[in-house]
């Protein structure tokens, strides 16, 4: 692949971060009602903005944080902290998806976790949990090992592109289904792809397009941080 | 992580991408019908045993194909051979896959490429045909400068794992919509996950393990061919 420089590829990456958001957020409030935290429909339009700001844009830059050129040099542990500190940022979204949709079920009698878009959702949610607890345990605090961060550091890094890759799938199905559920029973149904239907599609391209790219910068082995620095990835909180 | 050996794990990888197709064309069979080449409902059920053969589990073998270590040794040109043919295989498939949904929508008036699923699904298509052309042009044919086969090989390899994660995408939703459409109108709707429901939603983890799998195996550093062995890449057809 020709050689791109991070920063730039970043501030694109970042963009198309933050159309994902605007534009899920504009999906919901322009053709599906807009927001409420009430148990309604407009209690379910927060699900998918909260489900792709948080387990898509905001966890994307979260594990780029040490592709940053700056973060190479000196102390690891702002980074590291950083990179903690976004990751659970995005779970506390995460959770309230889960809650915006779950209660919005639970109001309207639907049953919970049968299709296998909420399967696969829940699927990533639920590594992104273990994900969490697993790099604090062995990455920030004081009493973890060395011979646990070395074993279970490509671990982690391998369960980081694998969550992502979850969540994109997740998000597709879901925007999917979402489409079907709502445009069956107009005059101009999903088949005749009316303009709310273009809009999602497209959206829908667009999150796998900025997923894509953040796997792509992760397995990129000029933007990794030198292997000679990486000693600094097993030093805990408090040393 | 830990080190495997490779051929067990193309062993378990090859019992996992069997299971897909088998279950996919159970699912068909026993729940949807059964087989036929007319334009019915039972020509769409060709369509997932198709895909999933092709696009995921004949594509998955065909790319782990040089990390199989007898193929780091003598000569790279039955390799590349038998990587050209395997993903041939695997695109005439998908072609037939795309014919029986195209037939079926057709017969039945249901207009085309209207779901994201569709979208998803022709885009991993449309990469795939040209990913095959421009390997074909680059690796094979005697007359490409080798200028061409040293920049184009990262963008070919990275389109591999690319047009693997879409096609999984592709799959999740597709089985997911395939639900909904199907189990609607039931006494036990998909939201009373009948059994069809149970086996498909595990149908849909199963190919996102396998997917998930090879990408793995392609990502392992130490299952990648030597760079010293690197130039046998370059080494066109008739060379």
């Amino acid at each position: 692949m020709p050689t791109f420089q991070f920063l730039p590829f970043a501030a694109l990456l970042g963009t198309l971060g933050f159309l994902c958001v605007v534009f899920t957020g504009f999906w919901s409030h322009h053709w599906r009602g807009g927001f409420a935290w009430d148990g309604s429909a407009k209690m379910f339009n927060w699900h998918p903005v909260f489900m792709v700001t948080g387990m898509l844009v905001l966890y994307g830059a979260a594990v780029l944080v040490y592709r940053v050129p700056s973060s190479w040099e000196g102390r690891k542990l702002p980074w590291k902290l950083l990179h903690a500190a976004l990751t659970l940022t995005a779970f506390v979204l995460v959770v309230l998806g889960l809650v915006a949709v779950f209660r919005f079920h639970n109001a309207k009698g639907t049953p919970n976790m049968y299709s296998l878009h909420s399967w696969l959702g829940l699927t990533a949610v639920l590594f992104f949990s273990c994900q969490w607890l697993m790099g604090f345990a062995a990455f920030l605090l004081p009493w973890s090992p060395a011979w646990l961060r070395i074993i279970y550091k490509p671990i982690h890094v391998f369960f980081g592109s694998t969550i992502l890759t979850l969540a994109m799938a997740a998000s597709i199905s879901g925007i999917n289904e979402k489409l079907f559920f709502s445009l069956t029973n107009k005059t101009v149904p999903y088949a005749r792809l009316p303009p709310e239907a273009w809009f999602a599609n497209f959206l829908g391209m667009l999150i796998l397009v900025f997923g894509l790219l953040v796997l792509w910068a992760l397995a990129t082995p000029a933007w990794k941080r030198p292997e000679s620095e990486s000693l600094g990835a097993q030093q805990p909180l408090f040393h």
